[in-house]
């Protein structure tokens, strides 16, 4: 009897109790038994309750950065040990590539978004959305929304054909927003995702209570779920559909996201004829989608859509390059380029939805169902094997409106071809699949790339446009980016994954605060013009971070700006915009009252009215935003400046961080000038 | 027999043939019938398909600038015949000032999103989300969002209690978005709407198709919805629960979003004792939300939430209040501050809830469910009269813990007070409601606040915190606000709309595109860096917005910074600081080599050296955004700027627009230095 596939749950490692048989899972190309897997005994709701209490607990005590560091150290402990990934994952009939993209696609989601939690979000546990909104006319009563980790667990359903990104992809979201994750990974696979959570769990790095895994059907796993939880479902649309029904999600404010394979498409521009680089592109791109993973993507191109004039030439071009390109076989053997299905199982229903295809219009014209003739591991080649082995089909359609080429999905290596006269036939293909996770558009020319587009978007949660210039740098069709949306509309689910910050915020709650600036600073940890200031006798450039407190304000002293001080501006700037150089031409102007101070000499004094000169604290200032000039100076005006320390984001790995002032300029009549915000590194002691 | 309220569909106002039999609906102060309804007849198809063709075409003709503006006309001509409004609102049983929160509400929330539309978003018709994703080394190939309007209609389901508020909330940001609206109020006063929708077709303004009524029940409605359709409801969880299990939003990728009646909580601070400016606050809120609109909001208070200590201080001061202040009766009789429910089928509902309440351990401390003695139009007063009266309960509820506190709703002037002894108390009182849109919190402590907010926020869509500070301009906890997100989790319906923007972007699908910088200048109307710029012999900023065209740039010349300039900046600016000054002192900094350039002196420079004097179509620069510094300039290094012409967005009223500039500062060895935007004013001619 094979071990058991074991779980990680409540802080440690479980299996059942002994004499419990579970459910072999077996190699994809030889089809020996690998392992076997069981939750019978498995305490689901105790699981549960403890991501809710000791997860939330252990991941709310870190800040945004401190959790996106972690990521990184996940990403490097995982890097570190990634052999033992590599070595079970041929078990799954994935290909050296088909294994990169998986487990070094993981790991590069942690990396991405340990980067983008330190740079995109405060160092603190809430995050401020959108500016601020004046619900009163004298500034007592403000509204600004925020986002709050949800507080509940966050359960991540995968499928089988990514068992290590599908997890990663999912965690480090949920990590970095706070939430704790239990994993439940495909059965086919789970193995791969087992050895991916114990090296996390050896690597000691591990929040307490923030990753749990469970090896095995949770067929209850929904009773337990309650409000504040999440479901994060990768699969197919069936299952999908059976699970957003549940009464924890239609009435009990489960979150559920879903991300399901969809009938995506392919479209060849009508400029992009044979001997074009938009078309080998495109043939390119195609071969690679039907053959990674032996076409088992759920982005993979299942729709290729062709101008009537260039199908001869796509399905020569793409036999072409699929024999000579193509060695299929067991990914332990050399030069092996597709492997096997994940399953007899998977096998058997490809085979059933090709001839579904066949069924409803569809014409084989390149591969067939038959059994492929495989290279097995010890080299030899073989028609008869135990593996899971399909050979590439392109299938065309002739009737462009035949149902089953934008409903039925073989997913495999298969693909079929459709053919258009004009961009509206083309668009309204790519919409009859019901909605995509992405549609690719092979073409050089931007005025049909917009015409297309602006017609298939809102019907994809992807675009990709490939053509000479990003061919070469292309991330493919088929590739989900850290920092782009993953999901779609419609078939493909209806939900959203990664897109950055978007992913985390989606494991968050948005609320709409409103009350007093002094409340809303204490509430969001950035200080709003009207709450408290404290100008002490310390200048607060002199002060560290240590020191610092979101309210520190330097009101300056006021200067005087003259018309020389204009001329002198202009003439060292170079700047003499007839604005400040022609009392005439200014007073034309329908802004200005006639000649007035430069924008630039304005911020230019501010800095030199708010600076503490000598060595501090204060390192640098690497910037400045939202710079609106509001009242024009003219020559006999004063001006000062209020600088307020508005947001202060000390860094987990520097010895400094940035602090954000609040900078207002008045004039002599207490008008604004200037608002913006500066930009400064500062130390920590 | 009464006339049979119309539907406007297809462009036309429409009744049923003669001889259908309508349902009747009833004044409710005098039980007089006011009208009937019925769409017997009615082909909802035929409206739902005008919509997606003509409404689509004639809204996607407009670019968001257009729409906002005719958003505002609507307001205009709503104004003007308001009291036409104001005439039959006070059938349904709304005095002057829930008439006033209705009608000039809403006319409120078309003048914000007109507002919004015109300053958030740009004069097109994509609106770009986020900054660019590098996706290659080179800069050959970018990510970046957009938002799309969705291609279907935006199906409008309303509660009774805002007829005219709850239709052009939901209008106001789907009519922005681009989405045709076809708006079905709920029966009992459908005939505000339609007075509503009939001065909006008789002003001309309304483009065709964009706005469709249905007078009456549509229980085949969603059998006819589909992919790229949105429906937005607001009324009771129970039918929002159904209206979500139809296989056209399970599975057949219709948007759909539920505001529903929650069970809000308002907490009383431990530190807003009697006699604080917070406690009377609290009150008078409390006895506000309890009366106005008779109770019959969905963001009203259904819970009081308040210190053991408070509890009967509370129950004393609000008796108080609401002896002194409310007058029940007819809203066209003088001096009524509280009309009656919507119909007498709402008030048994509401008697049977405050039973449901006692039942559930209850105690009624103020008011009963006896007919009240209420002032009649005609000035005299009773106790019997056909209208829907009740009269303002407050329960006590001794254990926190009852059930039915937390899940009974008796949507009138109903209310039950709970008590906490401890944050944590309160926190998991609040909580307990199962998601609510909005919690108030009355505390002038802003650590009481933070340990309240941040333990309650992912349970609210809003949050609201009363204070001395705030009292007087405080909005109120029943009011959502056009900028802030209404909606909540879980009981409140999971949705979200208002929020300024973010409800028009709910109208609209994000896509991800991937593709080369040409490619995604053309489809987001950005120039994107890498993008082909123009750099004929004429200086961009002689050209005006009839001339300019995205990419057209200006290179300038170069110039050399001198260890003098930085002196003589120095000693103009008043910016002394070291990193300047003191070859030294800067060396020892971690960020520069020695002495360095200013910042501001980098840019006072460069717009020297971009600038084109002479009056022309460039009228001011006024503002500059996401300005960073990369790398220092020392004495003897030379810069440049590179200027391009990145979004121009011409304005609808005025003969100018906005252009936005991308400058790239670089040093003579074609290394960054900084890179901002300059914010321009253009004329058009």
């Amino acid at each position: 009897m094979t071990e058991i596939l074991p779980s990680y749950v409540n802080g440690d490692w479980w299996t059942p109790e002994a004499g419990v048989s579970g459910t072999e899972v077996r190699d994809a190309s030889t089809g020996e038994v690998v392992a076997s897997v069981s939750t019978e005994g498995l305490d689901l709701e105790a699981a549960l309750d403890y991501a809710r209490t000791v997860g939330q607990a252990s991941l709310g005590a870190l800040t945004f950065h401190q959790r996106a560091l972690l990521l990184k150290q996940f990403a490097l402990a995982l890097t570190e040990r990634k052999d033992e990934l590599y070595a079970v994952s041929a078990a799954a009939g994935a290909t050296k590539t088909d294994s990169w993209v998986d487990i070094d696609g993981g790991i590069g989601v942690l990396f991405a978004y340990s980067g983008k939690g330190r740079r995109e979000l405060p160092n603190s546990h809430v995050y401020v959305d959108g500016p601020v909104e004046p619900l009163s006319k004298d500034g007592s009563f403000l509204g600004r929304h925020v986002f709050t980790t949800l507080p509940g667990v966050a359960v991540q359903i995968n499928a089988f054909n990514f068992p290590v990104w599908g997890s990663l992809e999912k965690l480090a979201p949920a990590f970095l927003a706070g939430m704790p994750t239990l994993v439940k990974p495909a059965t086919p696979t789970g193995y791969l995702a087992e050895v991916m959570v114990r090296i996390l769990v050896e690597s000691g790095l591990l929040p307490e209570g923030s990753l749990q895994l469970v090896s095995g059907s949770v067929p209850t796993l929904f009773d337990h779920l309650r409000l504040g939880d999440i479901v994060g479902f990768t699969g197919s649309a069936s299952t999908a559909e059976s699970l957003r029904s549940h009464p924890a999600v239609q009435t009990g404010g489960v979150r559920f996201t879903a991300e399901t394979d969809s009938i995506n498409a392919s479209v060849l521009g009508s400029d992009a004829v044979a001997g074009t680089p938009e078309f080998d592109a495109y043939v390119r791109q195609l071969v690679t989608e039907m053959t990674t993973k032996a076409g088992q993507k759920c982005t993979a191109i299942r729709r290729a859509v062709v101008p009537t004039a260039s199908a001869d030439a796509v399905i020569d071009a793409v036999r072409a390059r699929l024999e000579s390109k193509t060695v299929i076989g067991d990914p332990r053997a050399e030069g092996v380029t597709m492997g096997p299905l994940a399953s007899i199982a998977q096998r058997d229903e490809v085979r059933r939805q090709v001839q579904a295809l066949v069924d409803g219009g569809g014409q084989m014209v390149i591969g067939s169902t038959d059994a492929p003739e495989v290279r097995l591991a010890d080299g030899t080649t073989s028609v008869a094997s135990d593996g899971a082995f399909v050979s590439p089909v392109l299938l065309r359609f002739d009737d462009a409106q035949a149902e089953a080429v934008h409903t039925v999905e073989a997913f495999g290596p298969v693909s079929s071809l459709i053919t258009y006269d004009t961009i509206a036939e083309a668009a309204d293909i790519v919409a009859r699949g019901g909605g995509s996770l992405v549609t690719s558009i092979a073409t050089h020319d931007p005025a049909e790339a917009v015409a297309l587009a602006s017609r298939i978007a809102p019907f994809n949660g992807r675009m990709l446009l490939l053509d000479r210039d990003d061919a070469r740098s292309s991330t493919g069709h088929g590739s989900p980016m850290p920092g782009l949306v993953h999901g779609g509309p419609g078939r493909a689910g209806g939900g959203e994954e990664l897109g950055g910050i978007r992913a985390v915020l989606h494991h968050m709650q948005r609320t709409a605060l409103q009350g007093s600036p002094e409340m809303l600073t204490a509430l969001t940890g950035i200080w709003h013009a009207g709450a408290s200031t404290n100008s002490d006798d310390q200048h607060p450039f002199r002060k560290s971070l240590s020191e610092l407190r979101i309210g520190d304000q330097l009101a300056s002293a006021t200067r005087e700006v003259t018309l020389d001080d204009i001329e002198t501006f202009a003439q060292f700037t170079g700047d003499t915009f007839y604005a400040h150089m022609d009392e005439d031409a200014a007073a034309a102007n329908p802004f200005f009252p006639g000649r007035v101070a430069h924008g630039y000499l304005l911020v230019s004094w501010a800095a030199g009215l708010f600076v503490d000169p000598e060595p501090g604290p204060v390192l640098a200032n690497y910037g400045l935003e939202n710079l609106r000039f509001i009242t024009p100076v003219s020559p006999g005006d004063s001006i000062r400046v209020d600088l307020t320390a508005k947001q202060i984001t000390p860094r987990e790995t520097d010895e400094y961080g940035e602090v954000r002032w609040d900078a207002v300029i008045h004039n002599q009549n207490d008008e604004i000038v200037a608002t913006y915000d500066v930009l400064t590194l500062v130390s920590k002691e």
